[in-house]
């Protein structure tokens, strides 16, 4: 197909190496056959029957939506790392009054403490929650914080950023309203697509938010979607091409809980190396992340040496983050990761450790 | 480099092949040095010393920034096509009162209409201008009215979203605040990138606003950039690679001039060989896009059937847009287009009009 079009353009020869492949129109048969298909294929992934749209932005576009569609007043955020105060961050540049949750760093956010605030507090509308906190390594308990927040009645909003597709989430059981990620993480796709799926609930509250812009405005999206036309923004087709092959190969080897195993087992491969290099992980026990692993450097060693060091023997791990910029490195484990990478990047850590 | 980290992690190789390059962090050497050098050469491509940033969304996300960061109450939106209606739409879902300016479909809008609306509503703070709008394949005189807003010390966002790259564009010197425009069109990129200059008058007033929310907080994303940190969100890196291989490839064939040359040659032969038809264009003369043609269709013929024949000969060209829809068909000569490929879509094009 030679495209004269005024939509996505042919790229050049020379950008295609960039980029993978050639583009056609937002508004072909073969672009609504991708969109609705990769649709249908998340909504079976998180297990859900809302909408899930696509949104051209990154999945703190979902964070910000979330607020700007649904929160009149008042909110609460629980905090216990980077992400978590981002989403208190962004709600508060909306406008919103934010209670805060915390726990310490390295300590999941509890049912016990959600109940506690929700009964002393009635009139917050929503709850955001961070399921994986990447800054920490740490996994809080969704499902229990989701249960518990339904039960006050409350608006869901949960960061799946570093969770979705990793680990599981069953968004309708759970009771969730927004549940966000981006395709850069667990799916391994190139960055530029937020995934988020919206209630019902949501939606309704977004029909009568009132300077809730444009880009983000969940009924804008749904209308569009319902359609059949798509999007109202040109999406980012090689992410969402990139997403549906992920997502494709997913099912064909084996469907999401052969996906969270691997997880699972690559996940425990890097923590298992790493205690028998005589490090440790940051996080309470029992809410490591299954996705990423933050570990403590050995004592008087800053985390942005062993990164470094580790960039010379071609692996790129992940700097602290935050407050804890120096006193841990983080090892994902997310997109394409394979078992014996593993081994060698544990070996050349070793190595590493040895040399300082 | 074998990665395990928490940014953009590593695609799966049948993932690749949709997306063309394996990622890297964004938060590495490798991404700063892309980062800084692709907008080092976006300034120059559009003559500025504002910051540019590169936004993880579309080219509409900067529209909702500049409305926004930097209205308060109320502005002027200049409207002759469904892009310039956008705008609208968009401020006023922002808050803002909008007054317009409007020309009828066809018809550019003109520095005497703007001088006198400018002159009878002195509170008007801002004005929006759709440079080329793509609905119509229409170009409004850009510098004239950037001129005469100016004149009236009032903010100016231009939509550039089907002109930048491939016709002149002097931010600067014609006084532009924000002058946005997206990966997919002129440079030849996949969707998924929003492109802007931001003045520091913008900057200024965002420092100020209230309720601006945090995804397009122009003050967050100056602060990361002069930081050296980049984004505060993700980057859309495909795009953004392929963006910088697109600017690279114009820089070593002659730079911008000759780049806006080839728009104009492409677009003339397509005028030509449309005329040759027995067709003609839509709007006024001399003010017919260089990046995009909107024709008339024959009698009784509607605009869809002509797009549908031409894809079942491997064309794909635009329908019509909005109130047009059935009575026009657009060509664009965005991105990859080839001489020869345009005599064998006009060639292919004469025998879809004669089968009708």
């Amino acid at each position: 197909m030679k495209l004269f079009t005024v939509g996505p353009v042919a790229c050049y020869p020379e950008v295609l190496e960039s980029v993978g492949q050639q583009m056609y129109s937002h508004r072909s048969k073969e672009y609504f056959d991708l969109h609705y298909e990769t649709i249908k294929l998340l909504q079976d992934y998180i297990s859900t029957k809302n909408e899930i749209f696509l949104f051209s932005s990154t999945g703190t576009g979902f964070m910000e939506a979330s607020v700007r569609n649904c929160v009149r007043k008042s909110m609460l955020c629980c905090v216990n790392g980077s992400f978590g105060e981002r989403f208190a961050e962004v709600a508060q540049a909306n406008g919103i009054t934010v209670e805060r949750l915390e726990a310490p760093a390295g300590t999941p956010i509890t049912s016990n403490e959600l109940e506690k605030v929700l009964t002393e507090k009635p009139n917050l509308e929503a709850v955001a929650i961070t399921h994986n906190e990447t800054s920490l390594g740490l996994i809080n308990p969704l499902k229990d914080l989701a249960l518990t927040a339904k039960k006050h009645d409350k608006l869901i909003f949960v960061d799946a950023v570093s969770s979705m597709g990793g680990t599981e989430i069953k968004a309708d059981e759970w009771g969730i309203d927004v549940c966000f990620s981006s395709s850069q993480k667990c799916f391994g796709v190139p960055p530029g697509l937020g995934i988020g799926s919206v209630s019902n609930k949501a939606l309704n509250l977004s029909s009568t938010a009132k300077n809730k812009g444009w880009y983000f405005d969940f009924k804008v999206w749904e209308e569009d979607q319902k359609k059949g036309r798509g999007t109202p923004v040109t999406p980012a087709i090689p992410q969402i091409s990139g997403l549906h092959t992920a997502l494709k190969m997913i099912e064909r080897k084996g469907g999401k809980n052969w996906y969270y195993d691997l997880y699972r087992q690559r996940n425990q491969k890097i923590r298992q190396g790493i205690e028998k290099l005589g490090l440790s992980t940051f996080p309470k026990r029992g809410f490591e992340s299954p996705t990423v692993s933050c570990i403590k450097t050995p004592q008087g060693v800053e985390g942005g040496v062993i990164y470094e060091k580790m960039r010379t023997k071609g692996f790129e791990l992940a700097e602290g983050y935050g407050p804890l910029k120096k006193s841990t490195f983080r090892i994902g484990n997310m997109g394409w990761v394979e078992m014996q990478d593993i081994d060698i990047m544990l070996s050349s850590l070793g190595n590493v450790l040895k040399s300082i």
